[in-house]
C-alpha cells in the first residue's frame, strides 16, 4: 500500500498550501490533488451544497486508488467531513482537528481567535473541536471574506492587505486572544500581514498540523513511501488560471495537470 | 404576451442593478430573476464553462415562458449571448452592447476606458462593441477582481474601497480616457467611490443603459405590460445569503423566492 499516493482536494487553489506542507514532511509521497475550480468557492456556499460538491471531490479521488483522503478545506471539514469519512475505506483527515488541537496545546490564557470563511464560522466547527479539548477556552470566531480575493490576486502585502486586516482583526483587541487559527488555507499567505497587525498573538497554520498528522497516520500504519515524489493535478475548469495562481501557493511548478468533469 | 414576464439572469446577485433599473423604467412588467448562486462567480472561469452553465441559465427561464431574455451579466454577455440568442425564440439583451454604444455617445476625445472581470476584459467584447461603432476610439481595458467580493460584503464606502479603487484605477491616469464603463453588474455600488478617484471622468452604467434597450424592444413590439409588476425570484444555492446581500443592490425587498437546480 505504501507506494498509493495520497489524495488532498479542495475547492479550488488553498489546498496547496497543505500540499506544499505535506511534500515538505514527506518528500517521498505521491500526491493527487483535486481542485474543484468550476465551483470555487465553497466558503460562501450553504452547507447542503457544500456536502454534495465534497462527496464528489472525495469519490473522485477514492477511485483513483489513493491510501489517505486530506480534506484540504477547511470549509468542507467544517460541514461534511464526518459524512465523508462514513463513505470512505480509507482514512480521511481534515484541517479543523489539527489546527484545534495545536491551539489548545498554545493558548495560556484559554482565550482563541478563529478566523476563516463565512461558511467555516457559522458552522462552529472550530469552536466545537477545541471545546472537545477543554471546555473552558472561549473561542471567537470571525470571518474574513475579502481575505480569498486578496490571496488569489497576490495582494499579499503592501497597504490594502494591512488595511483590511486591520479592519478585521481590530475586532480580536478586545477579546485578549493569545493564539489565532487561520483557518482557511488561503490565509497562511497572509501570515506575515496578520502577524503585524495582530502583534504579540501565535498564529496556528492549519496547514503545518494537518501535514503532521498526516505522517504520523502514514508512519503508524507503515505505509510511507521511499521511493515516489510525484506530484498530479486535477481540475474542474481550464488549468491556465490555477496554474498561474497556484504556483505562488505550492512555491514550485505545476506540471502535469489535467481538467476533468465532476 | 405582453402579460409574460421578462426573465433576467445573472451568475449571482450582481444582476440585481438590471431588474432594478428596468423596475424604475418599467414598473408594470413581471420579472422572474434567476442567479446561479450555487456556481457563483462566472467571471473567473473558462469561457467554456460560462457558456456552459449560461445556457442552462437561459433555458430555464426560456421554458417559464418570458417574453424577453435579458442576461444581466457582463462575463456571459461577453463570452455567450451570441450562442443563446441562437437558440433562444425571444429577443435576448445583453449587457455589453447598451454600454458600448452609451460610451461611444459620451466620449469626446475618444478614449474609453472598461474595467469588468478578469474574463470580460480577457475577452475584449466591450473593445469589439466599441470599435463596430467607431474603429478610431482606443479603448483601455482593465479587470478589477477585488470590487465583486467588496461589493458583496457592504464595503462600498470608506478607506478600503478607495485604497482599491486608487490602486486599480490609477492606471488609467495616463491614458486620459474621458469616459469609463463600469463592466460588471456589481460596480455601479461603487460609483461614488470610483467617481471620487476618477474625477472629471463619464462613468457608464451598463444596467441602466440595458433597461433603456429592454423598454425600446417592448415598445417596439407593443408588448408593454399595463398591470404587472410582480418579482419573482429563483437560486441556486441557498436563499438566506442572496437576500440579505441582494436587498442592497434591488433597494427593496425580496419576498418570492425559491431554490432551484440547474
Amino acid at each position: 500500500m505504501s507506494n498509493e499516493p495520497i489524495g488532498i482536494f479542495d475547492s479550488g487553489i488553498g489546498g496547496l498550501t497543505v500540499v506544499k506542507e505535506v511534500r515538505r514532511l514527506l518528500p517521498s509521497e505521491n500526491i493527487i490533488y483535486l481542485g474543484d475550480t468550476a465551483r470555487v468557492p465553497y466558503g460562501i456556499r450553504s452547507a447542503e451544497t457544500v456536502t454534495k460538491y465534497s462527496f464528489e471531490c472525495a469519490e473522485f479521488l477514492i477511485k483513483k486508488g489513493i491510501k489517505l483522503l486530506v480534506v484540504a478545506c477547511n470549509t468542507v471539514s467544517a460541514v461534511s467531513l464526518y459524512e465523508i469519512k462514513k463513505i470512505a475505506s480509507i482514512p480521511a483527515v481534515g484541517v479543523i482537528e489539527p489546527g484545534a488541537n495545536a491551539a489548545v496545546g498554545s493558548t495560556r490564557n484559554k482565550k482563541i481567535g478563529v478566523i476563516g470563511t463565512e461558511t467555516t464560522i457559522k458552522s462552529s466547527a472550530y469552536k466545537k473541536a477545541i471545546n472537545i479539548l477543554d471546555s473552558d477556552i472561549e473561542v471567537f470566531g470571525l470571518p474574513c471574506p475579502l481575505f480569498v480575493p486578496l490571496v488569489e490576486e497576490g495582494l499579499i502585502e503592501g497597504d490594502i492587505a494591512r488595511l483590511i486586516a486591520k479592519q478585521y482583526l481590530g475586532t480580536f483587541r478586545d477579546s485578549k486572544a493569545d493564539t489565532l487559527v487561520l483557518g482557511c488555507t488561503h490565509y497562511p499567505l497572509l501570515k506575515d500581514v496578520i502577524q503585524e497587525v495582530m502583534g504579540n498573538v501565535k498564529l496556528i497554520d492549519s496547514a503545518t498540523e494537518t501535514a503532521k498528522v498526516v505522517r504520523d497516520i502514514l508512519k503508524g500504519q507503515e505505509s510511507m513511501n521511499k521511493e515516489g515524489g510525484r506530484l498530479k493535478f486535477y481540475v474542474t475548469d481550464s488549468p491556465e488560471r490555477f496554474v498561474a495562481v497556484g504556483e505562488r501557493f505550492l512555491q514550485s511548478r505545476i506540471e502535469d495537470i489535467e481538467r476533468i468533469s465532476l
